[in-house]
């Protein structure tokens, strides 16, 4: 079956019409950054050559690339203590090369189980070394993130590994959990949307899809010193060292996620930096939690009001039907991708830094009428 | 340091002007495919999202990857006893991943060296079980692919592995290397470029920054049969088996490269497929050789005559000082990328699929004058 025919005709049009995407990830990128890589896709720096066609070894690259990792220090004040990195592929292939550095034989690393990443991650890890669950969710069918109380650390752990929001039950840890074992943060679809306190960790890695940039590049934060402690006799790109030693150009780097990543730190710092998003983020998930708090029990949140969280609010309608009329009706007026995870069903608003506020104004209107329409 | 000033305005323009990129990879990407991009970037199939911002569970990317594997299918008469899968990373990757799958205790895979790529997947093979070089390149400074007289194969390998085009010495093979053992091919830098027998290989792999699309994203070929062969217990990402299960979404894959390869399959099959294709590149890579063969001896070519690559042209001049000055005037020219890579030198002309003859014409006439000003 030959299926060669084009999607649309090949040439420079106006704005097209776009409608509200409230998608877990891939997601909603800021407007401005796909506007410029609509310009750079043909031509960057005057170069005559695209973005995707320029050697990873050329000055226009290095440019992006030097400019992407220097934004990100400044967006979240990193120090030189720690290294930025740009890697291939996501926080899954991140979960398996985590415990093959850092989780040598006859130690035990940590893990906080708060959802279905956490899941797989400890998944990984039981594969190749010794795991201690110190906080298993799924008791509690995932509905918040554990105190410092609900913790059974290890004496003397690898590391302790937790993820910093859970997007398919919506919750969130509002103050970091406290070890003597370097932490390791799962920050995916929350990086960079609040203040975070990178010194407090020995590694924070997010894949780019939800909060940064298009899925198949992961950043990664890495103290020096914590990295240096892998272990020996790894595959060259599974070793964080040799990546850092070649400034994330060890081998071909994925140059056009690197490029749209370092697009949007450039509109984060233009939007007035990470202080500002978490404003608008707090105001942005209220109106979404008002409407539900208000719905006199039509609309209930999966999360504990303590731990909710401002990128993903997870909910359910009354009943199923009503969840997938709500979808439906709620695509019916352009707003897209509200369905829940298949594995957590009922309703789902993904929210992160680049979705506009208007979106949640017309999503909560949308939640009010849907209500007195069907409560 | 703040560096977050943009890099052009962010309106809708004309065609910018282009100039010939002769680049070894990331590399020029046919045209028409980059003016579709910057359409679908802003909203594919009309669904007011963009293709970055698309779920890879929703209708609008699985249109994309099945339409993709179905258009290489087409391209290559692929058959069903082969999966098709789209992978995060690079070529370099699957220099640690081929192993880690195939290469068991107790046995030995044969590699044929012919280049800096096959001396970096010998290295990572070495690290993680049994090799023998079974022809040795460096012997003859790479200047050719081995005969089949040449190789030293093991009786009962666990594969065979060789790279079919080298990019830095400009050697291709013209015919396949032979043994008992499964096949296993490095086509990163001549996949879809010329008629290739799938059938005789168990695995083909192609990093897709040189003839597929953007850097980031790998093409793997791999018969059913053989991949079942894999090790057990490996980290899931490193599992061909499990990415195959999952038709490539195994976590969320590289959406966008699928995207662009996807484009770029399309345009393949619209240009009439791989054997017009192989027609128009050795007739473009004849434009090059030509120049060369009638320079009197100003010019010459890495490889012995017998096994020049279609692909990469790699020459000198008589001395670096004028490689040097010929590149810088090429540049003033509009041609872009021709220094030779720093473990070769002298100089390059990387002319994959989507590289216009055009560019081969007024490299060729451009050579000739630069003989005429210097020789």
């Amino acid at each position: 079956m030959t299926m060669a025919t084009t999607t649309s005709p090949a040439s420079p049009t106006a704005m097209p019409k776009r409608i509200f995407n409230f998608s877990a990830g891939p997601a909603t990128l800021p407007e401005s950054v796909l506007l410029q890589a609509r310009e750079d896709i043909l031509s960057i720096f005057g170069s005559g050559i695209g973005i995707m066609e320029h050697s990873h070894r050329g000055k226009e690259f290095i440019r992006v690339i030097e400019e992407a990792e220097a934004d990100c220090r400044t967006l979240a004040n990193i120090s030189d203590d720690y290294a930025v990195l740009f890697l291939q592929g996501g926080a899954t292939t991140q979960f398996a090369t985590i415990p093959m550095n850092f989780l040598p034989s006859g130690k035990t690393a940590d893990y906080l189980n708060t959802g279905v990443w956490t899941t797989k991650a400890i998944k990984e890890a039981k594969n190749l070394g010794s795991v201690n669950v110190a906080f298993e969710g799924k008791d509690c069918d995932f509905d918040h993130v554990p105190t410092q109380e609900e913790l059974s650390l290890t004496d003397g752990a690898a590391y302790l590994h937790y993820c910093s929001n859970n997007t398919i039950f919506g919750t969130q840890y509002k103050t970091l959990p406290s070890s003597d074992a370097p932490l390791i943060a799962d920050m995916s679809s929350d990086i960079f949307s609040r203040p975070l306190d990178i010194n407090a960790h020995a590694m924070i890695y997010a894949g780019a899809q939800k909060n940064l940039g298009p899925a198949g590049t992961a950043l990664i934060i890495i103290r020096k010193d914590f990295m240096e402690t892998g272990a020996a006799g790894l595959p060259s790109m599974f070793d964080y060292r040799q990546h850092a030693a070649k400034g994330s150009s060890l081998n071909t780097p994925p140059t056009f996620g690197i490029y749209v990543i370092g697009q949007v730190f450039k509109w984060l710092l233009n939007q007035g930096g990470i202080d500002t998003l978490n404003t608008r983020n707090i105001e942005k998930s209220a109106l979404l939690y008002d409407a539900i708090d208000t719905s006199n029990g039509f609309y209930s949140c999966v999360s504990k009001p303590e731990c909710r969280s401002l990128m993903n609010v997870s909910f359910k309608s009354p009943n199923a039907d009503l969840d997938a009329k709500f979808v439906q009706e709620a695509l019916d007026n352009d707003m897209s991708g509200l369905k829940g995870h298949r594995s957590a069903g009922g309703l789902r608003a993904s929210i992160y830094n680049a979705f506009p506020r208007q979106g949640c104004e017309v999503l909560a209107q949308f939640m009010r009428d849907f209500t007195k329409a069907n409560g």
